[in-house]
């Protein structure tokens, strides 16, 4: 389905006096402060955030999964869904296909059906921690990995398609997590299982079209529960400097011990030009994949922070990085979770847009972290919905995307074309 | 299948001479220190723990399940299959059943099947954390807690029903795990939450026959992320203490926050007869479910220690507590991971009772931890296997349970008679 | 020092007009919402937190201590350091002594000095923790738990000395922090450290006067580095409930295992009217005592949201709790820090008066957790910082206090009066 | 003072026989298995343990410290103390000096008296956490991060007169610890702080002479609370990186996160050549610094695990490590517990050179995880104290270490010399 755009325009037209009133008077604030909010909007505007064809669909846990309604059968469905997100956010621009799960039948098709949402294809991403029904060997214990050599070609073999249906949509990044480790101590020769997964990565990167990058995704447990191979952004880090030029990390927020400092690993990556892509999620005790900002907002505005900072610093050199949400919807309908995703990712941005960093150096060549705190606190408690808003007003999406989804009745429209009991692939 | 006991005669046979030779010189060793081995001996012959219905099949984690072969497919087959390990170690003569998972057909032939293998009922456990094919409501926010008298009202009954069928088994208590919690800040009204479990589990505890025991267990996260409704002991004990006298704590070893001084929380729920049950398995980072004593086997003596000293304790009122093993096993053959854990819970138990008390007892009274230190760690460093193995030869098991195992090709004769592709319910 | 009143009163007159605009169109935009400003400004007024008389000096850590200039040396000083506080913010209207470090020796002069600040004398805590110079015994091996009774004896006298001074400067309440526990397994026996501890704090609680209050602090770890004899909630809330009606379980935000659901603990506590108090800090690793706010202050929120929900339920008869920062000040002028510390605290508390309790209630009854996530968000993202200035403006604090406090040179001032290298008693 | 070899012999003498039969059994039984008692005691002969110059005297935390007696007062005092701790376990041959605590008046003095009690000097450590009286700039806000460029040449060069003192004494290394970090999210620049100490580093690395080695250290958090500049081994390993091949990561135990697989880090940087140093000590929640292998023995043997296979391995360009124990003592006696320390720390080396490698590799090819298990806790749980007794007794060590430290009463008699309230330097 796709909302029609007058129902939308209907929905801002009877809340725009009350966002006119806030973004004016926000502007004056900011503009006092030297912003020019005109700027942010426009920023926020090109900020696009991809969205993982298999996180449309109701996720679970080891104890079990309860479905919802209405979810994509298909991957046309799951398109479509990413379009309604689109349409009312501005912000789900692409599409991140997870293969074995929504390997596309007919390319080009899928590519114009993408396009007529407004949808492009980013990275790719590969899957070795499930055997598929008629796979010749498991990946039980481990992929890239793996002791044997023939379980290690069948998976380098299926990065290598992967790539080659990314390159027949447009995708230009191949994203490769492993859950290749060891659950007890002993069961993993750590050198072994590295050197292995090195020389595996060697013959994919090997692969790739020449305008390819690859991601280099790192996890320190689960689903194994002693070891990873690549357990820090130090072992991912490592792999990409030995892979090439066109190798990075990539960092999940959810992939780190506890109190982990993630916006310093974002820097030090940054600084070396090697952080090529980022997942949103949040969680409070593990790899918890809930709502983005629902629990950690400023630890987000932090890493953000220092994402911008990367992003402005013209004597860095690394590209700019490949946004995508990472999350399992269990409770919540997925597309409300994602559009609460979507709006929590793009307030830190905002919000670390508005950081005053000329003062903020000042502040830190100085010694005084009790200003540097000021600086940062005062862009993170300004509120900055009427600057989203009006992003989102210009590219004639929703004021209030949740409200107009829920106003519009979409999920029960979702119900009625795709029935009750649908399962999304890949969960 | 079950084992001919002469193979396992056999077995021993061949291994009599080096065994005996080290457990004299142990005997010896302990003999000089004032420990009498026979006495320890006996005591190992009559620890036994529980294995669960559920724990005889490959587990598997959110991301995917790689089965085994020859899994139990029904509940005689997991009744056989713990047979086997009580054939094998002599330390599991007991069986946990999980309703729905494990309902027992023909009630009589079910006991004496498990009376022919040795093995009695201990805990049933209740599942309220799924929803079952045919079931009204749904669970999916909630069971004891949910907002919904009806939920609630179904969830109840679940357990009713759980305890006639354990009461028909000999069982004699009932272990609730509620998985009710929240995975969003604002989802659950903790207070509300709390009062509506407290409010279900009177109507269980008043369904409970005379003699019989309710053990309610605390997680502190997962599969919700956010809260759970009994996170902790404190949470458990206060339940615990406002449902009455035949209702306790049970603490899982895997249900605690990072670096949780365990061994104090058993010291104190014994401290105040409060302390019904345990469950073993062990952990890195979160509830990982992995083989007892793989990771962390001094903190498993410790609380051995404690319980031990609780058990010891004549002034103390703390029912016998009732031994479960709660892991999942996704990597190995379940029945050796079961048999791995078996050796190493005994072990921790064979060095706790190795603890000169009244020595420690002294060292505590007069402020000296480096001798309290040298206390325990030496009946820790004691090489205990040759007492263990001494317990099981002397009751007809195996001196070496995971080598017969093996030698016997246990898993082979099961995988012919069961075939490749079983899964066990509940996985 | 004492500002001079007209000096705030024209820094404020030069931001009144921003205020006044901003205040203003949020008042509107509240309004519409269905909330008072006025009456949020009223209780934003009425809301004072207790400063400690530790605080005012350069904090440090084992691995050294930078110290800062004009600390206060004296008890007088540190009156007028709050007093400092309490002019420019109006929020810290309290003061919490810490004997043996900051003995009155003229109760009269003291409680006046005190009130001249518009201050009053809020719990008082002992320290059983140091060795003082003159001490008979040492608490090295614990206090309250102590092996030998003697120690004990001395400790629980201390405490009651403790009291004797609150009593006269018009204190209702004594706060135990214990450091007691071990730092080796086997040190301590957990039992009997239990029940020393119990016993020594029954002494102490039939030692205070009938109008007076307990409260009982719990902390994981640190100094000792293995147990601590009051772990966690669950303990203390066990020793309050046996000591009586008028003890009660104290929360310091830092002293909790990483990953702790804080907010569910506070709305348990509060269920069944026992939490006394709150001490306010920061942290990412342990107990870092940190800028309240600096890190987590989506979590203060969640807890400012169960503490305002537990103080507006009629049906509740938990005592108002008694607020204090408990922070260290290593790099910070202690001061601004402080005002930090103070502006974090209302915001959280602004914010959590600015939840739509009814709708919330609502949506925790539909489960619906997308909803309840947006009530909490919307109130959380609201901007409320002019509530706090209107609150400081009308009680004749400063508009922006750190603001005021620097271009008032303060701490050059005090140095001036006080010197370079003065130390604060207790540092 | 010195203890009579007598003495030593004399105490050995009584505990012969019963530790002849032990040590016989355990040789026949390790015989069956293939390994060589002999060899193994000749390694343990060889392993030798530094202790560092400020771990003689009594530690403490921010909240205090409890003096013990006898502490040695002088650089002197600390060489015959750590001469004692030789002398009883013949595995203490090393010291390490941190300066300016202990910088050596008469270098030649020193070396002698060093060398008459077998001891040499190892890694010296600078000290750029702390100010010294007369030190010109502070290090409150970092050193070779320090945004001033004076600050940082003040901190460079105290480390290169730390090299001209280590060079005098003979020793080839220098660690460097950094306490350089901040408290507040805003305070530092993360980049600027990495370039920075990379080149104060630099400078340092090429003050060295050709045959030393530079160990760059790393630390989660502490003393600043919220970032560090070498946060984890990945920024060290750049830094090492970085600076050329005399650079070398060290691990210490204590400086990591929850849950972090150390054993994995340590395989890791063999792997690449890059394990300069490990510094020993326990935790159970942070940098807690207690005795090794008070709280996780299990994990100092799978470290040791990964220590023996990098030694062992003949392809391996990685030099021999530079051991040192770094624990601080604030409740035991600090010569019994570094003697507790060294203990644990032989225990765990001579348990992992009891690993069947071969077999252990088989599995490993063969994804046998329980098989593995069963090999690393063969040899885990083997009581190999009769070896570390046996190569003491060949060194002329003492039998029981602990034992006989208190049966000649050797701190009554420290105390007697030295009196009881002598502080060390540095505490």
């Amino acid at each position: 389905m796709r909302i029609d755009k007058q129902k939308i325009k209907q929905l801002n037209d009877q809340a725009l006096p009350e966002h006119r009133e806030s973004f004016d008077h926000l502007s004056d604030v900011l503009g006092r402060k030297g912003f020019d909010s005109k700027a942010i909007v426009e920023k926020l505007k090109e900020f696009q955030v991809a969205v993982p064809s298999w996180a449309l669909g109701t996720g679970g846990t080891r104890f079990g999964r309860f479905s919802g309604g209405g979810e994509p059968g298909t991957l046309e469905d799951k398109i479509a869904d990413v379009g309604l997100l689109h349409q009312l956010s501005k912000s789900a621009g692409a599409i991140s296909l997870h293969i074995p799960w929504d390997i596309p039948e007919d390319v080009q098709a899928t590519k114009e059906l993408a396009a007529s949402h407004g949808l492009i294809f980013d990275a790719v991403n590969s899957n070795t921690f499930q055997d598929q029904p008629d796979q010749e060997h498991s990946y039980k214990f481990g992929s890239l990995c793996h002791a044997d050599k023939e379980v290690r070609k069948q998976a380098v073999n299926h990065n290598l398609e992967v790539i080659k249906y990314g390159d027949a949509l447009g995708s230009k990044s191949l994203t490769v997590w492993l859950a290749d480790g060891s659950s007890f101590p002993g069961q993993l020769n750590f050198k072994k299982a590295f050197q292995r997964t090195l020389e595996s990565l060697q013959e994919i990167y090997a692969g790739m079209p020449a305008d390819w990058k690859l991601f280099v995704e790192y996890k320190p447990y689960e689903p194994n529960f002693y070891s990873t191979v690549i357990q820090d952004w130090g072992t991912s880090h490592m792999l990409a400097d030995k892979l090439g030029d066109r190798a990075y990390s990539l960092v999940d927020l959810g992939h780190h011990l506890p109190n982990t400092n993630i916006e310093q690993i974002v820097a030090t990556l940054m600084m070396v030009g090697k952080l090529g892509g980022f997942h949103f999620n949040d969680s409070k005790y593990g790899d918890d994949d809930v709502t983005v900002g629902a629990l950690k907002p400023y630890q987000l505005f932090l890493i953000f922070n220092e994402l911008v900072d990367g992003m402005e610093d013209p004597s860095s050199d690394n590209p700019y990085p490949a946004w995508m949400i990472d999350a399992s919807h269990n409770l919540k309908d997925p597309l409300e979770d994602l559009l609460q995703s979507l709006e929590a990712i793009k307030l830190a941005y905002a919000q670390a847009l508005l950081v005053d960093r000329t003062a903020l150096e000042e502040a830190r060549e100085n010694n005084d972290p009790a200003l540097a705190q000021e600086i940062l606190q005062a862009a993170y408690r300004t509120d900055v919905r009427p600057l989203l808003a009006e992003a989102r007003l210009q590219a004639e999406g929703a004021l209030d995307p949740i409200g107009a989804y829920r106003r519009l009745n979409v999920r029960k429209e979702l119900i009625t074309q795709r029935g009750e009991k649908v399962i999304s692939t890949g969960l």
